[in-house]
């Protein structure tokens, strides 16, 4: 039992895209991660999932609109919804999840990867 | 489905140790909330709670030791835990809770409130 400060563990992430689990409670993760550029548009079958911007700005494209996200600022995308997080510059994110979610939803691919504990 | 912006749901919380929901995803309720002063000692029976310290330092008593939480910082207390925060200054804390938490845990009193929406 241990607190979790999150500058210090967002240092310790090197690559972009690859969440990393911070913190578990009941069924639930807490990720944080790195984004640049484009991701890949998918939906979680059976998932809601949070995104809080920690630092930077987050474009999450849904099909119909752009929802824009700054520090201090989350949304959550519910299950079913297609959604495509796009980062124009270096993003900070948080992500709740649940621990069945992967990170690509519907889709596997390059991008699909397992969330690791930093 | 809409943004959430912190500072501004913050801003519109009147009152001390009254948690106010946020979001909602899969079986989670993410709330926020302001606290001055101590609260009561209790745990949650069978549920993990999550306090991140938004602004200010929050102090989280355990039976056995102090831990003390600043600003980006983060706390889970697992279920079973006995826990008592105690705010010096006034801290803003976002919570992750069960959607079947009660704030007291285990101790139904005065300062226990049914969670509302803002």
């Amino acid at each position: 039992m241990e607190k979790v400060n999150l500058s210090e563990k967002m240092s310790r992430i090197p690559d972009m895209w690859r969440p990393r689990i911070v913190a578990e409670l009941n069924d639930t993760y807490v990720k944080l991660v790195r984004m640049q550029g484009d991701f890949v548009w998918h939906h979680h079958e059976m998932e809601d999932e949070l995104f809080m911007v920690i630092k930077g700005t987050l474009r999450m494209q849904l099909r119909d609109r752009d929802i824009i996200l700054n520090e201090g600022e989350l949304l959550v995308v519910p299950r079913g919804v297609e959604h495509r997080p796009v980062a124009e510059g270096e993003v900070e994110v948080l992500l709740l999840e649940l621990k069945s979610t992967l990170n690509t939803g519907n889709v596997q691919n390059e991008r699909t990867v397992a969330a690791e504990w930093i």
